[in-house]
């Protein structure tokens, strides 16, 4: 295992989560150098983080002579330009969710990132929460069966920073900020092979003052007859939504991620005490998560990221994925303007899924709908007759 | 209060369901007599009940000269007629869900009832749920603020009678099954007078051999812009999943009616004792409700609806209600099958429901987008400059 | 069925709920007169809840020629006399909990009712919810084995009324207004044929200026081997914490009765709206639960009663039940004053229960501790040597 | 921060979870030989984790040249000799829960450690937990104001290795394996020095063939009156139930790491897919929890075991914490035995306490004891007249 020294493009809040994550616990990489476009956010964070450098000029910190990885955690418009530079120094570029404002920006820094030969990742971290992986895992092993429908819902009460508020510099609103979560969450649910065929989607503006959408719902089609469904909002009121549910022939899944973890508290608050982050208040019922860099993926997904790029392999999420992801994003701006479905547009490159299919079971020249066991051990049928299309109950002897 | 004798039309599950409630706990009200088409499944639900009387003449039944309600526990196909009847002999008639396998069915039969003077109540139990009655008491007061997005699901491994799978009998698959719940259960919280606009609805039928959908999901505008939302399936796994959520701008409330009321046993299964009705196993964790006709709404229904008659009133849910689902089923089958957003086609009584709508506040000439509380009290604003549109931060003294 | 005409003596908060479930939903018993000791609350109260008469006479109340059952929600003090005057009067007599302030009231109460061969009823609500019943039955039917432990705990910030708050009228602190909730229950599960052997206890005044305890836990021990254990406290802080937890040698049952019942809301409080009793404000996250008396126990409780008293039997909660309790909760205080193991005096009617116990599985002689089924299907057994108490591992083929 | 070569002692399940732990994520220390009794179970150890040496000399472990930190994680009886051991190679010295089979070993490791000069960490992970340590610093930030009541409950089917079950090799049965968690989780919420001043234990042996309790449960009053309340069983069903619950004077909290984390899955079981571990079978619903590791606080103890060494300073969790883990276990030992309160004898480091107390609140010269808000906005005071006892009621004007 490499270690590795990294240059840390941006100290919005997103940079706090990475540098927390990289320098928490045992890690053995560090952040050498820190860019910031402000000279002051920039001695600020490297002194919160102990980074020994810090700058105002991009280009300087992606070609610092020390490290070998650059992370972009700018707002949305300034990735392509910083993806390309990285790119053009040779390095492996990380890069925060979404990939661009829209399928061409994400599409032109894959190419950027793969003409250059360098280790593209895609910063997916709702993907690689330990609930995820372990839930994806045990779908992929057949233990819910064929995957027929993926909710992913994100929302809270709206971003922290001024750009994230402006659809000029992130290319949307709540789609754009949580949306992009929710279509890799269900994309990792129903196969990422398993091609976005097309999509509805409904957005409005319901109570922040702003141009772009502050609630969407979509419904994306998959090859394989799964519907993957997502929420997002800027208005959820109790503190952060992250919940993902799943269900397949033979199994269902839930995951919570943030507000229901086994851990609450009750506080008269009478005192200053800190419970509980992104609560709404500091007394009443709080529900706090326990490590929030882990429990929201962060710490498994730079695992998987460099263990790829130690073995000279594949990351979970890649360059590939977040143009997908911008791809069903256009793909719903378009159905919610147009209040159509609309195709996904997009280079694939997954192959193809074969529709959920189930043989039907026969008796008796009959098909059966449903096995239902009597409390005296006998079975209840309900039967098909193939012929006429009716439908009739018979009870016969338990198997 | 008065005690009432009823006639019950149907011996299945749903008769089971109403006769326990009538006859559960201290109530005044009894089934004098039972129609069913079969004279074994009469005796046996007389007998099962300690009903005086059961005939398989329909006719007679209805027109008993010691009942003046009679209830519709029959299949969707013989709502029709067995509503005209009752009105006919000039008596009370409460139908089961869904009213019509169509609006035009339940139009006529909303006619037939106001057109003889006779009550008629709608039998729609999920809405009468002691938490759904509560909610809908706490939304209405205000607790939540406006509400801007419901989600209504209910989903099972399918139903126990032949009937249900035939859509010609029924009018549909799991959305005439299910979906008349959510439907009202989502007006009942955007409020009853916010006129239903248009609907998005996507059906499959992946898991059962039938020709009608095993699986939908519905998108409802209504004239407010809140949305609805509902979910319904005829293959979750896992028991039966009933929840609803609402969002509003200033709350939000989550109710779980089945699977998880905080009351759970784990059981090696190693006898054959009773644990929990509609678990689908007998081992592992389940997940049980207390009582079930109280939990699933039927006790309140049945005291509405008499309470109502009594007084001379109009119950919570009305036929004119049912009709307005069965427009919006119908609104959401045309979508399904055209793949576009549909108008619920409607005779319109409730009246017109402005926008949800919020005044921006503003600081020094611009617009206020969010405030936060800092840790050292003072309040981080995002603002928005009304003329170009940026967005800035900026931080201010405490309140 | 008969119909009951009741009088109620007490205007309290207990005979609020018991008047409001006797005259709630279908019911066909009514409250014909009720007995206060102050005109204005007897007022009041009669108006409330639309009964005939009240009155400041308690024997005339109790010997109205209108009513066949006297219901007494009382202070504890004062049960004594008035179950003695029903008993007396020849008429059915409920009485609230606990039965008496200690063992020797409560036994000169249960003589008084079975010498005048009256119907005498232990208004024990938390025996009666619906969760309770059902977790009880499969408990008896064998779901989970042999009980081997109880816990039930009953803890919120303190009692509404003055005189709950003295010892001298109660018979003690909040064992004596919570603990014989939790002794019930625990007997219910553990089987009332079970015989309480003795007790631990432990009590502190610590948040109250008062001179009984605000906090106790105790430790029953039963003749079975089964362990109860209770906790009660009058400083919880957060609501109305409910829960009973039952641990058997083949499964376990958890019930939560208030405050995580699958009802949640969260208000930003801007409203006056009402959205949750007993909550201890009226923002942030809130736990409602749906129908109060029935989720109580208060509904089931009434109907067993009457079920009971109509066909001459015997109710689920008897007086001996009560004064049963009322034995083990003296055991507490003398454990708790004492710092040691008391028996619990009592004048058993039960019979005895034998041991838990089970036959040690052998395996070649020696005695299996566990079985585990390895991923691969052999079995692990853990073994141990009868003559030598040594332990070992083996693994041998699947079953 | 410094890296570390470890020598792991012990290749047992404890061992994997070690050492799991620091090969995961991005740690940067390593296990650099492995000691086993068994060469087959060393070799395999030393390829499942890539370890470059193992042997069965324990000596050659300790003084491997390379190795600066030697863990031990061992059968408790042969904790003590393995701890001289390392303090005489002049080595730091984590050493797994229990520290001894009782007080005297415990404290000669203590006095051994102290006086070789080297680093003593006690690796009890469960007080490391991120729910743990965000909920102690919470309570010690007085967000619930004065502990009142702290439970902890560790409780599952049984240990997995054949040496668990012999109480002569670890010195008692559930207790020993699971109180020690308990009792160090109760001492971080009432506070390290908080002195536990007596015990009361109960326990049985209910279900398994063995000598030593396959269940207890314990009280332990500390010096300012709060009482820890541990149960621990080897007979728990339906997975293993590790949760605590703190009461304060001002709040509540409650944490459940294991059965409850919001993952959920049914699975019908068709498959062989991996679903949970610990789960008592692989169908119907099961609860795994996310990154075991990191939930069950493995991650956050060795991160602070390491920072400490490196900055000089003392983890949390020290050889002394240990020991007075140990003399609590003691008491309940005794106290089981003698049916009594036992003093907990202690060779004491923690300072005094002062009792939990309030100063009550005076209105008009009567004692507050509860204030309740009526829903017209007015006060109720439940008032007591210092001199008489008395108790009243009195509503006044809002605050």
């Amino acid at each position: 295992m490499q270690t590795h020294a990294v240059t840390m493009l941006g100290t919005g809040l997103i940079g706090d989560f990475y540098t927390m994550t990289l320098h928490g616990q045992r890690g053995r990489d560090r952040v050498r150098v820190v860019y910031s476009r402000s000279e002051g956010r920039g001695r600020a964070f490297s002194e919160r983080w102990a980074i020994p450098e810090f700058t105002t000029d991009m280009r300087e910190a992606i070609e610092h002579p020390e490290t070998d990885v650059v992370v972009v955690a700018l707002p949305n418009h300034l990735h392509e330009a910083a993806v390309k530079a990285v790119a053009a120094a040779g390095k492996a570029v990380l890069c925060t969710k979404p990939l661009g404002r829209n399928a061409g920006e994400a599409q032109r820094m894959l190419e950027a990132v793969e003409k250059a030969g360098v280790f593209g990742g895609y910063l997916e971290d709702l993907c690689y929460t330990p609930k995820s992986l372990k839930a994806i895992a045990s779908a992929r092993a057949g233990a819910i069966g064929d995957v027929t429908w993926v909710r992913s819902r994100e929302t809270h009460p709206g971003p922290h920073s001024a750009w994230f508020w402006d659809g000029r510099l992130t290319g949307g609103g709540a789609i754009i900020d949580l949306g992009c979560h929710c279509i890799e969450i269900i994309r990792s649910f129903v196969g990422k092979g398993n091609r976005p065929v097309e999509v509805m989607c409904t957005t409005d503006t319901l109570v922040h003052p702003i141009a772009d959408e502050d609630n969407a719902i979509a419904l994306i089609r998959f090859e394989s007859g799964a519907i993957g469904q997502f929420e997002v909002s800027w208005t959820f009121r109790g503190g952060m939504d992250l919940r993902d549910e799943v269900a397949g022939t033979h199994g269902t899944i839930w995951i919570n991620h943030f507000l229901r973890t086994g851990f609450e508290i009750f506080s008269a608050g009478t005192t200053s005490g800190y419970v509980a982050e992104k609560a709404e208040s500091t007394a009443g019922w709080l529900f706090p998560v326990g490590d929030e860099v882990s429990e929201l993926g962060y710490v498994d997904m730079f695992t998987d990221m460099f263990r790829a790029m130690d073995e000279g392999g594949v990351p979970q999420e890649t360059f590939y994925d977040g143009y997908v992801v911008n791809a069903v994003m256009d793909a719903c701006y378009r159905s919610a303007a147009g209040r159509a479905w609309e195709p996904v547009v997009l280079d694939w490159r997954g192959g193809t899924t074969p529709r959920i299919a189930k043989t039907p079971e026969m008796f008796e020249g009959q098909v059966v709908i449903k096995r239902e066991i009597l409390p005296d051990g006998r079975q209840k049928l309900i039967l098909k007759d193939p012929a006429t299309g009716d439908f009739v109950d018979r009870v016969v002897a338990g198997a």
